[in-house]
């Protein structure tokens, strides 16, 4: 799980080597998203020696009290009004670069989520899930957008791992609004041909097999077996799925949505689960809060 | 080039059919979008006859004199903030329920044609070029957006073959925001699986043998051989480009993106040029503009 990064920056074609290959390398999403938070920390430090007294912020906007979350806004919020209120007020606070609401939403009435998230201002929706960021990525506006954080961190591991996605072709298993999709718009915008597989694809394996670079975000225990991987594939697994497992204390243990052991000894590159898109995730979702700091100051410079 | 849309409506596997095996059914667009123009005239005759006086109303903003738009508004506006006012002063128009603004701009000072596609309101986006409905038909939305016409077209093509979209492997070939990037999406949520190939791609050929469904949009002259096609597959080309020919008077004709002899020779059903997926983008924009009002109306039933 740690292998170090200058490995995993190992150069070269991602093709077969023969029968008595290597396992594949192994892509460190805790190596990377360490060097990540670093270079985010100068840049911060740069913005604030700039700048003095200006700092980069996010506001977690959590509606109910769902435990599973550790960020640091949590409020009891009940009906859709309240939510969008307290959306307006974060838009309007100069202060406040990123606005997350966490989903899904906890709330006694239903609430309408795709009123919510498109209600957070377009410069501050660091996790990109607003019609208007998602129109600029799918067409291709890379640099005019915010990118959902788990993609992002994604196409971040591929960069580690020295192969180029331009004229390969990439599989993505999965069309949801925070990984599928927007992984697709990322791989085609950075020239692969993309081919995306969802749960109506009927021969999976055989889509599988051509993919030079495999992105998988299914939500489904190790459903991609090694046997489909082509030799030498970038693999990236997006799964966080738990599984009964008596040898733990707790009675489970967590698997990706591919098949770790078998698809490591086809995979040219693999990311682990736990330790590989997992923290990149929360790791880019630091740098797109940066960045709308960063895009505040450059239109605000004579204001600060 | 007008043949029937009942033999075009024959159902059945689109699987090879032997040597002996006939030539593709043509489908016309002349045809199709005749009857798409005949129900919205039905349509608009109901809307009519429930709401008095009511009509649904589309504006067609042109920047400059080009003379290759026959449509209804010509102006000669010179900058990015008199278009803009144009724009808003029709998004404010209550009996206006479409605009679009002739792409490309022709102006003396260069306009940035993102500001201008996304100052149309996202109701009135009958081209459903702004980055909101972008956005909305990317990620699966479909029902709560403007759909751009060219591809909407070809989807009403491919349902007039009987073939069902879902489970089927499409490959579009080009990824412009008004053809291919918007076609992906359709099909994508329709349920195939979908590959999309550009100018990156270094296959072609290997990917559109592999196409159930091919979609063409490259704007090159003939570029698929029919060779590459499947046998069986529906085949939507596009393409309008002018080609010399010294046997017609005006010394060239119109050829699609698909060498169109070779490629009927294998496809199961294949569009002409012209004739094809040319009319249905008119139609398109028709329905989009009727679909707009029925949503005024909707929403403004009290007021009417």
């Amino acid at each position: 799980m740690l292998s170090s990064v200058t490995h995993s920056l190992r150069l070269g074609a991602s093709g077969c080597q023969g029968s008595m290959r290597s396992m594949a390398t192994v892509i460190s999403g805790n190596k990377t998203s360490k060097l990540v938070r670093e270079r985010l920390k100068n840049e911060v430090e740069k913005m604030r020696s700039q700048f003095s007294g200006f700092r980069p912020s996010l506001v977690v906007l959590q509606v109910g009290d769902r435990d599973d979350s550790n960020l640091y806004i949590s409020t009891k919020l009940k009906a859709a009004a309240e939510v969008l209120h307290s959306i307006m007020s974060v838009n309007e606070n100069l202060s406040v670069h990123g606005l997350i609401v966490q989903l899904p939403l906890d709330s006694v009435n239903p609430i309408n989520t795709e009123l919510i998230t498109n209600a957070v201002s377009p410069d501050k929706d660091v996790d990109g899930l607003s019609c208007i960021n998602a129109g600029k990525l799918s067409r291709g506006d890379l640099g005019d957008c915010f990118i959902p954080c788990t993609p992002n961190g994604c196409m971040e591991l591929i960069r580690q791992t020295g192969v180029s996605v331009a004229g390969k072709h990439a599989v993505v298993i999965g069309r949801s609004k925070i990984v599928g999709a927007p992984m697709h718009d990322l791989l085609l915008w950075n020239h692969a041909t993309v081919t995306t597989c969802h749960s109506k694809t009927p021969d999976l394996p055989e889509q599988v097999s051509r993919a030079d670079i495999l992105v998988v975000g299914a939500g489904r225990a190790e459903m991609v077996s090694g046997q489909w991987v082509k030799d030498g594939a970038v693999v990236i697994d997006c799964g966080i799925n738990h599984v009964p497992d008596e040898t733990k204390a707790s009675g489970k243990r967590v698997v990706g949505d591919v098949h770790y052991a078998s698809a490591k000894q086809r995979a040219g590159f693999i990311t682990p689960v736990p330790g590989g898109v997992g923290p990149m995730t929360v790791a880019m979702l630091m740098e797109n809060t940066v960045q709308s700091a960063q895009r505040f100051l450059l239109k605000n410079q004579s204001r600060w």
